[in-house]
């Protein structure tokens, strides 16, 4: 008999179906006992015999019987006069139970035992969520004329001086782990435009924190012939609308404000030399959006050319400063993004004034000999960005396998 | 003035406007010159004064002036009374001319200016196929209501035994960049019951051929609830179709036709004791196939156990013949799926028989107990299915920056 999904039991009431699923919950009461089954749409209520033996939860059956209207059942129906048959092996003990409101192990407990715990509701919901961002950060591009494209992972050098790479033996070369598409994305702006990438990105990480990941999505866009920054960001401000707009009520402004890193520091009262935002100063500007524009995102632009890496453009008005900016949403950084050097010759320069070698980044620098509107992008980490929707205060509780320090398996 | 591309000059004309790109080619005549400029939208011919100076191929370039009506010029219309900024540094000398209708290096010289090669109509248009293929089989999927998903490409242990894995350092610890997303999808199963993922995955294959790569595009997806791979292959027929039908005349039939492993060894007059199929066998099944139903395509079902890694599920009708499959076209391999084992005891017992060690992947069995329905899928590379489509020769034609023995850059 063709299966059918719990959310479609009340277009059968009457009939004789089948429905196949886990074993959420076993009720057993003195008349009569329930089991709850569990499947990808739903849940839905079978009225076992009183002396039924019942599967442990998990297990995974299937149950043929007829559908009943019961307006106090979960939905208003329930099976009744069911036939059940156990399709996995028996499930016989589990290390905690999936059908609690809430998680009751540690999240290193419920880590451990990923495959079991991303079946509660609350996790399954973070991950639908994480593929509805995704699909509409997809979207959004689309529409604007952006073209995917896939780029190695694996490649020669690291892209940004002093950050942390993974190392591998390459056919017996040295190779690295991608710590982002940013070169290969600048690239393919001189075939496509305007280009996206979602992939995994590489961070050898030893910062053992609640934001932090070894491998994480990336969500990355770049797009050539821009007047500076400013397009860029006004590309951010509709494509972070639509993700937002797939998964909560939050409003996000037709026009982000935008403030630049000089007053934010100002706003912050933090010492008018300093080249970075501290967390407390990100607080302040957000709370700074919130009274002046009514807006929970704001913009810093202007980051200082010092904190930025190589291929970020100057600002040409204000020097010291760039054209780089980041999306703080409630007070926290969301999203980074800036124009690009576009000039071979800017390249060159760029890495002479800041001592840095050209012989990492050669082939890469060289590529820019070929012609290059100016451009800029951003990238979107998924895990941190769905984190900060769901109100999640760990970003490992929206990923199904997280990777850090001290985790590598499952 | 607001950038107008080149497709939209025929709404423009008798209009002052702007347009911006790379200079395709130029063309000096006796008597006037012309540039001719390429965007991401086609192309655009811009007049030139006759003794003006004109930027070299590839150059970039914004171009305002006045759209004339023109039916000789491309597109019909034509710049005239340009002013012509030249955006990118001047780009003097390049490798090989990109406006020629066919590339004149060879592929190797190609791939080491991937950047600019990139830029070839025909380079183009074969990644832009690659992304309307992904495209496709994310909204086939999605339609039938699988989740996507991004699992770890950093893991504990190489997927299948024998195969070749690039190993890293972690933290101090061995681990391995993941040979394909197959523990994890079938883990996700647990979660949503059809899950898709399209990432990268890394073999070290030493195999120096014209179908390898190191590092290629997976689309892998995974269904539960099945009776047998034979509903998985009602999902992959309308995935393929999809996929074809997105990017080619190509015609998938309703149903495709399949053969049993025995069967196929007979069309090929091949010895009935061989464990797999050769390449001729493959090209003799494919065209019985098109002699027979009039099909390009074709599955090959029931591979020997001894063949498939030790998740497969088994015939179980059949002793040593599983219920793995694979889809030829023009017979060729394009896809390969199957059934997977689903219970606990199953995978020990697999294991053991084949003498094949737990240890490696215990986390991965040992979730098994958690309850699993009968499942399975499928797994296509990117790169080749493209390169099967546009005919390409070598599938480094259709992969922006291969990886492969010898290349680690650009």
């Amino acid at each position: 008999m063709q299966r059918v999904l719990s959310c479609e039991l009340p277009k059968h009431v009457g009939e004789q179906v089948s429905i196949a699923g886990w074993v959420h919950r076993r009720r057993e009461l003195k008349s009569v006992s329930f089991l709850i089954l569990r499947d990808r749409a739903g849940q839905a209520q079978v009225v076992m015999p009183p002396a039924a033996e019942l599967p442990g939860e998990e297990t995974v059956v299937k149950v043929t019987g007829r559908v009943l209207a019961n307006s106090i059942a979960p939905g208003g129906v329930e099976i009744v006069e069911p036939v059940v048959e156990v399709l996995s092996g028996p499930v016989e003990s589990l290390p905690f139970e999936v059908f609690r409101p809430s998680l009751s192990p540690s999240l290193p407990s419920q880590l451990d035992h990923a495959p079991l715990s991303l079946r509660h509701p609350s996790r399954r919901s973070a991950l639908r969520l994480s593929g509805e961002l995704t699909k509409a950060f997809r979207h959004a591009l689309e529409r604007k004329d952006f073209t995917e494209i896939h780029t190695p992972k694996i490649v020669e050098s690291a892209t940004e001086a002093g950050a942390t790479v993974f190392g591998l033996d390459y056919f017996g070369r040295k190779a690295f782990l991608a710590q982002s598409p940013q070169f290969y994305k600048q690239l393919m702006v001189g075939v496509f435009e305007r280009v996206y990438e979602v992939g995994p990105v590489f961070r050898a990480e030893s910062h053992d924190t609640t934001r932090h990941l070894a491998e994480y999505t990336s969500l990355d866009a770049e797009m050539g012939f821009i007047e500076d920054h400013r397009d860029v960001m006004g590309v951010l401000r509709d494509v972070v609308a639509e993700m937002v707009g797939a998964v909560s009520e939050i409003v996000v402004p037709a026009e982000i404000p935008a403030i630049h890193f000089a007053g934010a520091l100002e706003i912050a009262g933090a010492d008018p030399g300093e080249p970075d935002l501290a967390p407390a100063d990100e607080r302040a500007v957000g709370a700074w959006a919130l009274k002046e524009h009514s807006s929970e995102f704001v913009y810093v632009t202007g980051y200082p050319m010092v904190k930025r890496p190589f291929y970020t453009h100057p600002d040409p008005a204000k020097p010291g400063y760039s054209n780089g900016f980041d999306l703080l949403f409630r007070g926290m950084e969301l999203v980074t993004g800036g124009q690009r050097l576009h000039r071979y010759e800017d390249y060159v320069a760029a890495l002479a004034a800041r001592g840095e070698p050209l012989e990492p980044v050669r082939s890469y620098v060289e590529s820019f000999r070929y012609g290059y509107p100016p451009h800029g992008g951003f990238a979107i980490g998924l895990e941190r960005f769905a984190a900060r929707l769901t109100g999640a205060s760990n970003v490992r509780e929206v990923t199904a396998f997280p990777r850090d320090l001290h985790r590598l398996a499952p």
